[in-house]
């Protein structure tokens, strides 16, 4: 059976306990590390549970960036950079995925705290995990803020995207089981893809 | 080894082929139904790939809505009445709920079309799905229009969570792979989730 829970109630909530289950019921979704740096070249990298496909034509890429009534060093690295990198987290680093969202100083990076290397490609302006499979770098596009309670949508054009060869097989299809990315549901709780089944474009 | 590919290179990629990949590099996520209806009572029904956390406090969810060159029943019907559902994909109803993609017309129900049952719980303005084991219910809170690509990002304003009895645990949890929620990657693959690991709050 069914419990129905009105907007009333989860307000009245205890913080912690609400943000877990609000959070939950939102949905599974890859864990993705951002990898940013100011300009004196202190990296950031940050722990996000929201990375969305926004366009294919150009390619973008955005996340949701919580307010910033404190201080947020992956937007602002990417305000006066421009550039960001997305890293796909596997299931060889989640813990010390997990481990960047603890509050590190700006002038420790979470690269050197949690034990994943950083690794610059081409010259990009932004550094890329070494330990991720799958990498996606960006330049800033554009920003919208959200008038309902002072989050951004960020939202980045891909510039370079690094996959494995032969990730992109016989069909034009990439299986991301197969390279090993990591889901989160939350803030906390990590699960990897059971391949199910890949259905055709559906007609009427 | 690693492929890296520049963003000249996806531009000049097929349309289907493109849209395919980038997709799924943009990762994994919880399937969604949107349920809406018109102020005729014309009930319409939408598989969403893109359903993300904004808050909560108040309990904010969002989703991308491709650009209205088209006509997009979903938004229209938001639009004119300012409810709708957000549902939960489940194993028994993964392939009805891949089939609401196909073009209807307005005035044919996805709910009949792909057998999914709609149902009206305390008198909310807008249908859930019967067979979803989680549920939403949301009023519309605003919407932003992304300048880079015409998407939109849609907000709404949590009203009601319907989730199982019982489903919240004694550490205040969810468990959503037991509530088995399926998990989508672009348009057409579908997975589900394999318990990994819970992990504590980070700390430095």
């Amino acid at each position: 059976m069914a419990t129905i829970i009105e907007a009333e109630e989860i307000a009245g909530w205890e913080k912690y306990y609400r943000i877990n289950i609000l959070n939950k019921i939102s949905g599974f979704r890859t864990a993705c590390l951002i990898g940013t740096s100011n300009s004196a070249k202190n990296t950031n990298l940050a722990m996000f549970n929201s990375v969305t496909h926004i366009g294919s034509n150009p390619f973008f890429m955005g996340f949701i960036l919580r307010p910033t009534t404190v201080e947020r060093h992956t937007y602002n690295n990417i305000k006066e950079t421009n550039y960001f990198t997305i890293n796909h987290v596997n299931s060889s680093i989640y813990k010390q995925a997990h481990q960047t969202s603890a509050k590190y100083a700006e002038s420790s990076s979470e690269f050197k705290k949690c034990h994943l290397t950083e690794t610059y490609i081409d010259n990009f302006k932004a550094p890329f995990v070494k330990e991720s499979v799958i990498k996606v770098g960006l330049s800033f596009a554009e920003e919208q803020l959200i008038r309902s309670n002072q989050t951004r949508l960020i939202i980045g054009k891909v510039e370079k995207l690094i996959i494995p060869d032969n990730s992109i097989n016989a069909n034009g299809d990439l299986r991301l089981d197969m390279h090993d990315s990591v889901i989160v549901n939350g803030l906390d709780t990590y699960y990897k893809a059971y391949f199910l089944e890949q259905l055709e474009f559906a007609r009427p």
